[in-house]
């Protein structure tokens, strides 16, 4: 368990491979954070445990409590996705995602970084004009412990029938912490924070506007502008340039950032991190994909960034996730590219399409280079 | 009043013009509906009243008592835009958007349509790649009186400091009303509906899958299918020709269908319809725009197509709407274009940028023609 390996000094990483491709590229993103570590001379232990569907084929709950322990023992947590088919009929408690939520409760990550930069190279798979998305480079920090997600919900007798609802609802501690996040991340880019709201409409988003107004004074060096959720989604793809760090509450964010994923050609490149605990917890931004589990297609780009950033920001090995992106950048450089990444009209000249294992095993010689 | 003008057989139309560039666009579309109407030897008679902050500043409230009178006596109403910076520090009760609000509740408009189709000529107007974007023909219907817009909301004082919510709340009656309509648009277009939601993790998204897969039996023509809102969110860009109608409820399509619009090139184009109350209510998708507004260059095509939904939903006169519609056509074939049409590279050859009252007098006399 945590203590004992952690008086080694070896930090432990917890993989929680979950549903569909998630075990898939969750495997392909181990092996290249073991081998960027061992690249430097150093070591991680990875331990691995069950959530989401693939608990519940074991006759566990969604986020067994086993799992749980050994995720808040750890230094980090990389997951790979929940959910599918399979368990749609289930009551929600029930549920892959039930295991997910409650995770991220617990652990306390409060604020989703969602990256989404062009690759050099991959241009031609997004499907904006390349003019458009061209140098585009955005962060979308989405608030992930509030709103709809965990607020009040149920169903009740109404005097017409049955009436349903969720809650949106945030506390102002809740509201400042994901804000302060954001205009700290904002400092270190290009020092401009875009609130995302609907306070025309939701009372919620007149207290978000509010309190980003009440802090934002405390760092005069970031310019703070506003704009509606409708609009942002329009802009998104008009001016996705127009963007450095984009703030969200949770369901806005969950929109907005698979959105401005595809912009960067396929949403299976994108690593998230979820921040503001003891223990970080890292994914690709795609989700479980059953249409394509199990056949060695999927794309583990985004589970091996996810990596990525899980050494830098968790066990401070910047150098190490540097020597992971530069690997990445280098494949695809190469021309190797996963299916998705194949524009409709067929891979250009120089292209090559290869499966999952595969293509990691061009990036892990990369890496080893 | 009403009852006078309706006693001679004449249709009344209320045009509320609003804030922005609401009354430029109203005011454009209203010689066109006079025109096509003219033209087939017919007579519309026009009313106006103030709403929004229109209101506001005469000292009135945001849909003032005379204004609702006179929508509900009307035959159809066409509306500009609401909102602007002048009333963002309001609170939200006195806010134009709440004018608008109240104005949708009293109609009993529960059912918006904004159809989003590719122009012929305007291709190159579309962030996405033509061959993205070409032969994309889908129509949000977004449930327009439920959900977070008109949920209890507030705010208290938690143990922790303040809290507020808003509430995602639907009785059965309001889902199946749209799902119904849904179905039967579907049934009218190529019999494909998607519901979007976001069922792994809301309990009223889990309520409108149970009834529209209840009511869906009854339409064994219609293929009806159930995506999340973040993915749909991305496959709308990335394949937008998948989708033939969507269903969503209210804050999901305001989301999904400004992004939508904005895959036919400008958001200017697009007009939209209030419907299943007695008066129907015909608005462009844009907003306000107050930052071109008062200048001359709004693109009034968006409300001149929701005039001539207008004329052929709420009079019947198709024949009258197509005359609207051939029109605007031609002008653009023609390439007359407002900037808002122009690409980031400038103008195509053979394209004229000109501004609102010469692209409307073009119009016009195509409908004349
Ligand atoms: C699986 C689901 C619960 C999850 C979410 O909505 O948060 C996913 O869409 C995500 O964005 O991580
Ligand atoms: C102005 C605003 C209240 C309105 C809405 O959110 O419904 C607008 O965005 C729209 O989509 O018609």
């Amino acid at each position: 368990g945590g203590p004992v390996s952690r008086r080694d000094g070896t930090p432990v990483v917890l993989l929680l491979g979950g549903d569909g491709i998630g075990p898939e590229v969750v495997e392909a993103a181990a092996a290249c954070m073991q081998a960027a570590a061992r690249r430097l001379g150093r070591a991680i232990r990875l331990e691995e445990a069950p959530i989401g569907g693939a608990a519940l084929e074991m006759g566990l709950p969604p986020l067994p409590e086993p799992t749980l322990r050994m995720a808040l023992d750890a230094d980090a947590v990389l997951l790979g996705a929940v959910g599918g088919p399979r368990w749609d009929g289930l009551p929600g408690p029930q549920r892959p995602e039930a295991g997910l939520l409650e995770l991220r409760r617990q652990l306390g990550v409060f604020a989703n970084v969602r990256p989404v930069r062009m690759f050099a190279g991959l241009e031609t798979t997004s499907p904006l004009r390349p003019e458009v998305v061209a140098g585009t480079d955005l962060v979308v920090v989405r608030e992930l412990l509030g709103g709809l997600y965990y607020g009040p919900r149920g169903r009740r007798q109404g005097p017409g029938g049955p009436v349903v609802f969720d809650t949106l609802e945030y506390d102002q501690a809740q509201i400042d912490r994901a804000a302060r996040f954001a205009l700290e991340m904002a400092r270190r880019r290009r020092r401009s924070l875009t609130l995302v709201d609907k306070a025309n409409v939701l009372e919620s988003s007149r207290m978000w506007r509010e309190r980003v107004q009440a802090l934002a004074p405390a760092y005069p060096d970031v310019a703070v502008s506003f704009q509606y959720v409708d609009s942002c989604a329009m802009r998104l793809v008009r001016e996705p340039r127009a963007f450095d760090v984009l703030l969200c509450e949770n369901m806005f964010g969950d929109i907005l950032s698979d959105e401005a994923a595809v912009l960067a050609g396929s949403i299976g490149m994108l690593p998230s991190a979820s921040l503001g605990g003891r223990v970080g917890l890292y994914e690709p931004v795609h989700g479980s994909a059953p249409d394509i589990a199990g056949r060695g297609v999927a794309n583990p780009i985004g589970a091996i960034l996810a990596g990525a950033m899980l050494l830098e920001w968790s066990l401070g090995w910047r150098d190490a996730a540097a020597c992971i992106e530069a690997a990445v950048a280098r494949v695809l450089a190469d021309g190797w590219r996963t299916g998705d990444l194949v524009p409709a009209g067929g891979p250009a000249p120089g292209v090559s399409v290869v499966g999952t294992q595969a293509l990691t095993d061009r990036i892990l010689a990369a890496i080893e280079q």
